[in-house]
């Protein structure tokens, strides 16, 4: 290796470090304000950088927030599905994840809950390359989601689960309790919505033909992962 | 009446029309854009006004941003409320509601849709008047539709609401599926919610004990209202 290549490595290596700060504060901070209000300034106030060296390092702000939807998968896939992952497929990681995604947010995993549900809120009626993004990630984990689902009840464990139109309207439901969960849990600072979010899972879970003591598992946090 | 009291008075009818005008088009905007992103500029270029005439009708943003909560909200109510309190107290009303909520996104009263989810939404982690104005209306709605299921589970059609929490669960999970819907619809600009909300609507109005023939009627837009 020459030493211009190691002096480039390093500077690539000091670029890519410096990219994951920025984006920890940028995700963060969209969570509160919105991924389209997101300020540069206000980023490189966090992240103790200037807002030239955010330019130098992203671009343009459109490049910015589609490294941030980015960024945000990462750290919702290694709080919700890699841990289900870990449990037998079938109506155990079904619970799994439903646990999961209520613990995401109560855990303020980014400090304005969500920063999907923040996101889509926000870019809801603005179409473009950012929302295609967003409603990406919406849609790889509501398809998961029914996958597990479907597996579940090709296992026998969701009878009330016939076809696939069944998981997607399941899952569709799921999503609803998240979304209302989320927002009223963060602006009435509650934990609540998180008991109700819980017993609706529950309810769900067992009109779909879920044993109902395996059911019961999603009402207390942490014992759908034990 | 003096000269000058026809004067005031002819002042205060042309102001309230022009604040009425410009409430018009500055829920409008919100509805896409967020209630926080409301620029006072776009507001003047759709109401054909100038920015300084809105500085004077008004007086700041946050007043500008309280009269538009309270302007959303006189739209809400004619076009869920009111309609649906032309029928009887009771199961009738609820699906009523239910029928009239749906119908609310589904034709854009606001073109963003629900004007009260994306200001919610924009303003979740924004603590102060604005977010309580909002906060205040959701918890009206979400009162009233406990108040109408407690109506009906006293008169003995839903026999699943055996208490007072078991009708604010149930407005719970409403609001959850409503929230998810008219996101999910605007984003995709699919009327698929819309049929997937219905559903999800007859299945909680089953479960709380409501006869499925008339929990059928939610089904079908406008079927409640007949």
């Amino acid at each position: 290796m020459s030493g211009t290549d190691v002096a480039v490595d390093g500077r690539r290596a000091r670029g890519d470090a410096s990219r994951r700060v920025v984006l920890g504060h940028a995700v963060d901070l969209a969570s509160i304000e919105g991924l389209d209000q997101l300020s540069i300034g206000r980023i490189a106030i966090a992240a103790s950088v200037s807002k030239s060296s955010i330019a130098t390092l992203f671009g343009s702000k459109e490049k910015l927030q589609l490294a941030a939807v980015e960024a945000a998968r990462e750290r919702y896939f290694a709080t919700v599905i890699a841990p289900a992952r870990e449990k037998p497929r079938g109506l155990t990681r079904v619970v799994a994840l439903l646990d999961r995604v209520v613990a995401y947010s109560h855990d303020r995993v980014f400090p304005g809950g969500c920063f999907f549900s923040a996101a889509a809120a926000d870019f809801h009626a603005k179409p473009g390359v950012v929302r295609d993004a967003i409603t990406a990630q919406l849609d790889d984990w509501l398809g998961y989601l029914a996958v597990q689902v479907r597996y579940a009840a090709e296992a026998g464990e969701l009878v009330g689960i016939v076809g696939a139109d069944d998981a997607d309207q399941f899952a569709f439901e799921v999503q609803g309790v998240f979304e209302w969960m989320n927002q009223l849990a963060v602006i009435r600072d509650s934990d609540e919505p998180y008991v109700r979010a819980r017993r609706a899972f529950r309810a769900r879970l067992v009109a779909i033909g879920a044993d109902p003591a395996v059911a019961d598992l999603v009402l207390e946090p942490g014992a759908a992962m034990r």
